[in-house]
Order: structure tokens, then sequence, then C-alpha cells
């Protein structure tokens, strides 16, 4: 099995753009923004990525962010080891199912091989929920609620895409144990709006949230809530993050119980919940929002917000010209830093101001000011914006509020333009030449459905495309997920065997 | 190979308190404090721990501090993955020596073996000097100062103890590259600053700057700086954090280098730096402070800095009476918060007062305030504190305030503890008698060293206790670091071979 990829570029100066465009060929693409744009680097373990300041800055608004959330939720953070002895690992049937495919294995050690083997966590349920038993006793330790921040290991072997898919990622995992299922089921979707926050008051992406299929529901969980993101460029949806209520099912193995009634010998089993987010967030932001130019960064996570150009100064400028302009800039710059913006000056003098223009737009900086003479002589500076590349003069009176402003706007604008690019390839099928045709038009399909597992496998296949030869040129679509909000389908048949339809399902080519 | 631990204890409710004294047996009396100040907890793998919350929030403070500071000089923030290609961890000869006899290997995933087998990170130099190589083209891409917190995984078969030793462990590491020595030399000594403030500031622990000799330095580095700290309890000397110039080592190997005279074929290697601090830093403050009632968590980094108790409530009190007294401890509380004190009242009405005395003694709480209806009507609180159980009555006027002084008054007070315990145990000895009758008493050691390797591994084994059978009771004193202040020992001799002194060396046995 050959892990080393031998293809990583080498990295050298950007001095040159995409070489290749969103509508043409988006996978290539968006590879190049994401090089380019400095956000990750290859890495000489395929499927294992170097996260770059500029990526990493995005993760750790997210984690700012959720970690303030579920704190005044009561979650605590805590660090689990990374490693499972076997056996722990394979206590929950369903559970080890599931994963056990990408599981890594250490077996040995300097020169000295491990009698029992021991893996890198793919998730840690059976890692955390043995001290859940220690640590539980009475309904008083209830709820009890804890959080890490870790990276996880699943040995993917296909379909490794930054971000999107990868060897390691980092996540956080949410682990939650109740009394009662009520209490359970209630957190399970309050969590799950937060994620949905994140994507879109953080990141500007809208989601659909609903209830995965059994088929694609969590293993060891009795069901899985999802958010669910559209890619317009590639027409595939994205899991965005999820959220599980796993029952009584580890609580059972892993024995964890209360005793309901202090001293009889009365006792139950707790509910828990289990859910995470990772870093696959970042790279669906920058599907949608990139361009043709690069990366176009969410402004409210960007880690460069503002960059400060000086423009017109030539070697014919005089020192004290020079030296005036400096000075401006250092007043705007100071007054934006004072009000939280995170701004820079590029004062380079050994390339141009195009140059830099073309540095700061492929590496996603929301907002660019560009101050010159002219513009110092009327107490203003050029505004100009990454995503629509409008431009204004603004004055340099309140500047920091009109740049605070910008970035809400740009924010809401993003959102907005996602929305409907989203909702406009949202299609109802129908009947199955309808969910074919809207498929293979970069659609996400509404469609009534029957709910039975052995029909969803068969619109995968039905929908799956072969080329010539009996390859396959497209995976066929899944279900991503049963929106909560979708409208009633009573009365309607299955858009593929025929049958009463249950529930309107989005169905999808998906990452 | 036995890694799974049978000896893991099954945590029930701490209703008693240690079993053992700090002065009897101390290694004892550490695990006890940890575990019953639920600070960590065991694990099914020896040697790997969960990290409660209690220990968890210690660590995020000393990375809040941290962070804010090495931002302020310039390093970034990234991630790197944790998996090597052994021809990676191959390439710096001195460093693999160093850990290949604890490097943990994947050599199975799914149910595949890989052709070449992957390490996981036990430090990430040569996972991350690549990326230096393709990113470092110019001086103007320098410096080039990243950092990273991550665990890392070495498996240490022998003396594993909680945060002190253990298979996996947090730490932060920071990788940063110069154009010249001077600025490296310098960063190494900032950053090893930076460390000792760590200890001083926020978890009151005194620490010895100093040089590591040639025989105990980092694997690949020219020179080792680290910080030293004391345990009084078991009279050993422990490394606290090391900040490594690893001067044109690694970019020579990994070849990191900068054309020095643009156009022309000059080039140079680059100037590198590795530093990092663990958990371990969580573990010496327990050791240092805590005492007989078990945990004292240094004020300014303790996850509840306060804990308020109501008292007097008895069954015959007045329902009214029961209702003010919350509402007057509602207002200390909400004050203390608005304050940004971390603070939590305990009214529990199942347990009696005495045992949330000794529920937040156990766990460390620095200060506690009881609250009875005389102290209501007195408008006034009772303050204790953790570290002396001194007592005194405060106003509820500006009671924020009071406690946050109180807050640096403890911390000092701690710190100043910890140093005059330090010194007194530091011993300076002429000859080699007075050396080993210092060890005896538990103390670390100032003496005149040759600075030879072979001397020190002589000194090792002369000062080894052994039993009557031969086996090893206790292990030799290694040399700590060569202080930087120490005093000028021109003309001495060596305490241990008789040649001449070249520094005062501190020697001690050592975690």
């Amino acid at each position: 099995m050959n892990i080393i990829s031998f293809s990583c570029p080498i990295m050298t100066k950007q001095k040159f753009g995409l070489t290749v465009k969103k509508e043409e060929d988006f996978s290539e693409w968006y590879v190049q923004v994401i090089i380019k744009g400095e956000m990750i680097d290859y890495y000489e373990i395929k499927g294992c990525y170097v996260m770059r300041p500029q990526g990493q800055f995005i993760w750790k608004c997210i984690q700012k962010w959720f970690t303030e959330k579920i704190e005044e939720a009561g979650v605590q953070e805590c660090y689990f080891p990374m490693l499972i002895p076997k056996s722990m690992l394979e206590k929950e049937k369903s559970h080890i199912e599931n994963f056990s495919p990408e599981v890594a294995w250490i077996t040995k050690c300097g020169n000295e091989v491990l009698g029992d083997p021991v893996a890198i966590r793919p998730t840690s349920e059976t890692i955390i929920y043995p001290s859940f038993s220690k640590w539980i006793r009475s309904h008083r330790d209830l709820p009890l609620k804890i959080n890490q921040w870790c990276s996880v290991l699943r040995w993917e072997l296909h379909g490794t895409l930054p971000f999107i898919r990868g060897k390691e990622f980092l996540w956080q995992e949410g682990h939650t144990a109740f009394l009662t299922k009520e209490e359970s089921d209630e957190e399970v979707l309050a969590i799950l709006d937060l994620y949905s926050r994140i994507y879109e008051e953080l990141l500007a992406v809208p989601v659909i949230k609903g209830r995965k299929t059994e088929s694609e529901k969590f293993g060891g969980a009795d069901y899985t809530t999802s958010i669910e993101a559209f890619i317009p460029g590639s027409g595939r949806g994205v899991q965005a993050a999820t959220s599980h209520f796993l029952g009584q099912n580890f609580s059972r193995m892993f024995d964890i119980k209360v005793d309901t009634d202090e001293g009889s010998e009365n006792s139950s089993f707790v509910y828990q919940n289990s859910w995470g987010i990772t870093t696959r967030s970042i790279g669906i932001a920058v599907m949608i929002h990139s361009d043709n130019l690069g990366l176009v960064l969410p402004p409210r996570v960007a880690m460069t917000q503002v960059v400060i150009i000086p423009c017109g100064i030539t070697s014919s400028s005089s020192k004290d010209d020079a030296e005036r302009l400096k000075m401006y800039i250092g007043k705007i710059q100071a007054q934006l830093k004072s009000s939280g913006i995170r701004v820079y000056v590029d004062d380079r003098n050994n390339v141009t101001v195009g140059f830099k223009f073309n540095h700061w737009e492929i590496r996603g900086v929301p907002l660019r000011l560009e101050v010159g003479f002219k513009d110092m002589e009327g107490a203003e500076a050029c505004l100009v914006r990454r995503d629509t590349r409008a431009k204004r003069q603004i004055s340099v009176e309140g500047i920091d509020q009109t740049v605070a402003n910008e970035i809400d706007t740009m924010h809401n604008d993003m959102l907005a333009r996602a929305i409907s690019e989203r909702d406009s390839r949202i299609s109802y099928a129908k009947n199955f030449e309808d969910f074919i045709s809207a498929l293979d038009n970069k659609n996400i399909i509404m469609a009534p459905w029957c709910g039975i597992d052995e029909c969803e496998s068969t619109i995968k296949s039905r929908s799956t495309k072969l080329g010539p030869n009996g390859s396959v040129i497209s995976t066929g679509a899944k279900t991503l997920c049963i929106p909560y909000d979708s409208k009633p389908c009573s009365g309607l048949e299955c858009v593929s065997c025929g049958k009463q339809a249950i529930h309107y399902t989005l169905f999808g080519r998906s990452y």
C-alpha cells in the first residue's frame, strides 16, 4: 500500500494567480485556492495536511465561539487519551462495525512488539464512557457534560480532499449523559442549532437541519441529526456537522447508571448524546465563497480582515511626502486596531502596488484600503471589497465604524448569495426522471420517499453514472437528511419505488 | 508486554480525605491528591491519563497567557499532522537516536498491513521542517515563527506518573527560523523567560534558568536551555520546560536556506530554535503546593477561585430567613462574578456544611466564603484561605476588590513559601562527601564541576543508592542545569574528579 504521496507540489512564491476556473474544473480550482491562499499545505502522507495559520485562525474563531456557548450550557472541557485497547473499542457492536475498516493500529513501540495492539481514536465514545461509568453514581451527578478539542484518525483510502476528507482531522467531540430521554432529545437539537449558527454567523454558509436515515446514522446511535450544506460548484451536498442521540446503547454496554431511588436497588441506565464539528467546515466555506481570483474569506473569521496598501509613492516622491503618508496610514491602522479590527499594512517597497493587490486577493483578505496622497488630502481612503470588488471612497472620520459595518454587510451579502444560489438548486422531484435530470444539472433534490432501506440503496445504484466500459463516472445520490422543516407529503408516492411516501427527503451526490 | 493496567482504582464519591501524609509517603500522597482532587483519572492503558476539567482549566490558562505573549512576538499558530514516515523521522541522526526507543509505530489500518509503517509524533521537528524548506526562499520570509498545541506520544515503559511522565501528554511546540545566529540565540532566552513567568506568575512556582550539559541536551540541538523546579516532598529536581537552539543541524538536513544575495548563487542555511512546555507544569505545581488535606490550587488558575457556603440554615430556620440569606449570597456572587472572579455557590441541602468544607478543601479551591445569618446582619462574610486556613471577617462592601486582593496575596505568599523552601534545600557542596550527604537529606546541590561527560556519568553512578542485594534503591544525581546566575568557580576543583572546575552546576535526583 502506497501511503507516501509523490504528488506534493513544491510551493514556490505565488507570483501568479489560479491557472484554472471554478466553473471549468472545480476540484482542481479548489485545491489551487487553498494551497495558493495559504490555508493548507500538502504533506508527505497522502490524506494528511498541514494547517497553516490562515486556516488555523478560522478554527480558533470557531473554537472560541462554540466554547463560550457550550460553557453557558454547563459543558466542561476535558482531554482523554488518544489510545484505545482493542477490547474497549469492540464493546459496542454496531459502533465498531462502523469504524473498524478505518482504524489505525499501533503494534510496535521502539523495537518491542505489543502483545495487545492499541488503536488510535477514530472517535472517543469507547474511551470516554468507562470514565462516565466511574463518575456517575447518583442522579446528582447528572447531567454530565464534557467536551474535548482534539484530532482523530480515520484511515480513509479513497477520495481524500483537504479539509473535506482526511486521514487526520481536527474536531470537537461533546459527550453528555442525562437522566431522562427528554433532556437528551432536547440537547441534541440545541447543539445542532449551535452548529448551524457557526455556519451562518461565522462562515456565512446556510445549512439545512434534519435527521439522518437509518442507514446513514452513526454506528451505535438511536438516531443522528445533521446539518447539510450545498456546494454549488460541484452540485454536491456535504454533511456539515452531526449531533447523535445514543439512547441507552452505550450506557448498557459500559454500565453507566444511577440509583433512581436512593437506597433501593432500582437503577436506570443514563441517556447519552455525542456531537461533533470538524475542520471540514472551513473547506465548505472556501468552496462556497471563493472565486476565480482565489480565496474569499468570510470576513468575521479572517485572520487579516483589512489590508492597507499605500499608493502613489514613487522614486520621485519627496521623503517628506512619503513620511506624511506613512503617518496618515499609521493613524488609520491604530484606529481600526483599537476597535478590534484585524488590520495589516503592506508597506513593502520591493514590489508594486498591483503585485500587492494580487497577493492579498488570492489570500482572500476581505477588505482592502488603498491610501494615496489624494486620499490623504481629502481625509479619505478607498475601500475595496474582496467579494464584489466594489470600490468606494470613505472618510477617515469614524473609519473604524465604517469598516466594522462593511464587515457585517459583506458577511450578510455573502450569506444571502449562498442562500439564493442554494435555494435555486434545490429541485422538488415528483418522479425518477425529474430526479435524475435535476441531479445531472448539479442540483440536490427534495423528493417524497418511502423510508425503506432497500429503496435507498436502489436510488443510489439507479442514479450512479457509468461510463461506456462500466466504470463509475459519478457515484449515485444518497439521502443527505430528512429536513425538519419540509412540507408534508401525505398521499404522495415514493419517487423511486412508488410505495407510499412518508417524508420529503433531501437527496444528492455528496462528499 | 503488559500495557493494560489492572491497578486503576474505581472512583467512588470522595467522602473521605487522604489516607496518607505528604511527609510519610510522598508518591502515594501525590497520586491521592490528584485523583481525589479530580485533576486526573486513571485510564485502561498504563501511562495514559484522563485530564479532568480542573486540570484542563489550568492548561487553558497557560495556553491563553502564553499565546498572547508569543503572538506579540509574531508567532503564528499552525497544526501539523501527527504521523511521520520512517524516512523523515530518521533524517537527523542524533535526533532519531534520542527518540527511537520511545517511538510508537502504526503498522496496520483496518485489515490492511502498511508497507511503510508510520510513527506517531514524539515531537515534530521532522514533520515541520520539510514545510519550512518549502516556505522559506528569501530573507524576507524570515523570521518564520510557528507554534502548535497538541499531544505527543512517547512510549515510556518505566516510571510513568500522572502529569510528570506519561505516554501521551499535551504540550505546545514552537518552531522558528532566523537569518542570523544572534536572533536565534536571543529568542531561545526570550522564550525561556516566558516559561519561567508561566511558573512564577500563574503557578506560583519558582524556577532556575540554565543551560543543559552536552549529555542532557535535546537530540539534534546545538545547545538546550531549561528551567528547573524543585519538589521539596521528594527532594528531587524536575525539568520544567526547555528551549533549544538547533543551530543549522536541521536546516542542513532538510535544506532550509535563503538566497542571501538576491540573484547570486550564495545561499545560507537558516538558524532554528524549538521550544516546549507540557502539562507536567500542572503536576509540579500540585506537588509543591498541596498538603495533607488535599489539593491546593494556585489561585490565579483555579477553575473555581471562591466557593460560597451558606451556613446556619437548619430545619428550624424560617422559610423567610432562608430566602433572605439566599438573596444576600446571590448578591455577593453577582458582585464577584462581575469582577471576573470565578465563584461557585454550594447550596446543596442534602449534605452538611462540614461535608462541603472537606469537599472543596480536597479539591483545592483557594478561597471559601462562609456566609451565615450573623454575617448577613453585619453585612459581612467570613473569608477562609485554603493554604493557611486563616479566617477573617470581611465587609460585603467592596467584597470583589477584597477577594481579588486576597487572590494576589495568596499567590504571592505561595510563591514566597516555595522560594524559601527551595532555597533552604539548595546545598553548596565542596567535596563529594558533602554532595552525598546533601543528596540524602533531599537537597539539590550546587557544585563546582569540570564539565566532562565521563565525570557526569561517574557522579551518577557514585551517587546511586544500592540495596543489600544490589538492587537500585534510588537512582543517582544528574546534572539539572548549569544555572545562568551562578557564582564564578575559578580556582575550585571539580566536586567529583578533582580536575579544574569550570562552572557551578546544579545536581540532583530528578523526575
